[in-house]
């Protein structure tokens, strides 16, 4: 059973899930996701094991598929709907949905995969977002891929996590707060003015197609984070076109292909964010104000006490130099 | 130069401290932090190299210091003070102090050092922070320890940090706000409510000493989050009594000595939060609605792209179960 649980003090929403739990003593250092096979003939996730999880769909369709989705085996959220309210601290049941997206062959990380399959892949994320806020619970979709140990994989076989939450994540709500307060001054969407700013000064611009700029940002998180953005105005990645969806595969797989040749296969995340699903009239309004962008975050430095303590993460890396790097 | 830079969208801040950099091809992911020793005799923290730091006291002030405070060599902030404003883009310079405290032996950390140690440290926290919030510039003073790689320690010698900022980091700015909503409302304290309520449940109380409560939070960030609290209400760290530092130096030492010993010497933070320098007049009553605390803070578990895109963290530990584990 599953909950999400709020911090009385600073708001903050975490997402209890016990089923995902070893016992305590698990957790001693050495047992935690030890042993991750470089290549595992007994992965879970490859095509000789089809038939040990849930499957939701595959392409094609037939044995020779070449991705597949399946329901996360220790899903952080669950099918079960229960609202508890306690006198002292607030809490909502872990209601939601966790799907995996797996891409065929063990081996071979996104950066390394063809346009075709990258495309297969981001097709899937939209049909996915699409056919999930159809369910009236369902509020915010969060597509995301987690690549290496240091990035979060437990699972080395290459796939895409999708998790559906009945409340807006705090991020979202306040990207589209700031968002929404800017189009109101300035009657104009920020991550329009910030393409615009960016285009004329270059220093930051790691890479422009037809339909995308791929950008290092003024103050990235971490070394070497990267924001993909669409150059039409587009609230919605799940309105995406046909033909941006093939521009955008083309521009994911060379923003990691650059990160994989440059740096060695870092570990690192990759997410998108885009609108909660329409439950109200402001939706409109709000759309104008935001605009869909793919983040690329890689796991080259480690938060320690001041980060967590504060909030403001320590970057060693000037977004300048490393877009001239990534760039040259 | 260092500098805090803004995030337009998400209001974000973050450190920009290029001194600490590497080259970008530095950050291959072979050389992050690579070659750690065990035990050091080149260690620049061993009492060998005293006069490789800059040092600002030592404790006693002799060559058997039990405990020295230096300037970090490598810090993350500055004494230059520029402010810097681009049209487009919201940035300050770093100006503050980087100091760090050093214990005298290489190899026993925290759990395992005598009470008295402790106390120092303690008392030199206390003392640091009232000292730097003389400087009118200065508006926040961070203490925190990092205790092995995964927890972002870079030097294996057991030492704390300190970082004094010009700006009131945002999880202290959100706490404030929140503590004061709650106080405006129920003119109470919410550190002193959530004692009452978890004192009266005690299903996550670690730790109950004359005047303190350890506890694990009813929604922890990660497996084994842990919240010292002093059972007076006091918005100050730096106002601690004589008295409740030697017992402040016991409970520590305790729950970190839990920590070591029934999960193998665990990689973790901890770091106090305290009120900001009194600036104006509204300081005196929030002052009133906060209280201060320690969090200690395992890193057992590495957030994914779920985490950093959305700001929820996923914890597969129920806090009831790790306050069971280490109560017994």
């Amino acid at each position: 059973m599953s909950e999400f649980r709020q911090n009385p003090v600073t708001k903050q929403w975490i997402l209890l899930a016990p089923v995902r739990a070893k016992r305590p003593e698990d957790f001693r250092t050495h047992s935690v996701m030890h042993g991750m096979p470089e290549e595992d003939p007994e992965c879970v996730f490859c095509p000789i094991n089809d038939a040990k999880n849930t499957e939701l769909l595959r392409l094609p369709d037939n044995k020779n598929w070449e991705i597949r989705v399946i329901q996360n085996k220790f899903e952080a959220l669950e099918h079960t709907k229960i609202y508890r309210h306690r006198d002292f601290y607030n809490s909502r049941s872990g209601y939601g949905n966790h799907e995996v997206i797996i891409t065929r062959k063990h081996n071979e990380p996104v950066a390394l995969q063809s346009i075709a399959t990258v495309e297969l892949t981001l097709g899937l994320f939209r049909d996915r977002i699409k056919e999930l806020y159809q369910d009236p619970s369902i509020t915010y979709v969060q597509v995301f891929h987690n690549h290496g140990r240091d990035a979060g994989a437990s699972i080395i076989h290459p796939h895409h996590q999708l998790i559906a939450t009945p409340i807006i994540p705090p991020h979202i709500h306040s990207e589209i707060l700031n968002t929404y307060h800017h189009y109101d001054i300035n009657k104009q969407c920020i991550y329009c003015d910030i393409m615009k700013e960016e285009l004329e000064h270059r220093d930051r611009i790691v890479y422009e197609s037809e339909e995308f700029v791929v950008l290092s940002p003024y103050a990235p998180r971490k070394p070497f984070e990267m924001w993909i953005i669409p150059k039409k105005h587009k609230a919605r990645f799940e309105d995406i076109s046909a033909s941006q969806l093939k521009h955008l595969s083309f521009v994911l797989k060379v923003t990691l292909g650059q990160l994989y040749t440059k740096l060695s296969d870092p570990p690192l995340n990759f997410y998108i964010h885009t609108m909660p699903a329409v439950r109200d009239v402001h939706t409109k309004h709000e759309e104008a104000a935001y605009h869909w962008h793919l983040i690329v975050f890689p796991r080259l430095t480690i938060w320690a006490g001041f980060e967590y303590a504060t909030g403001i993460p320590i970057n060693p890396m000037p977004p300048e130099d490393a877009a001239k790097f990534l760039r040259e």
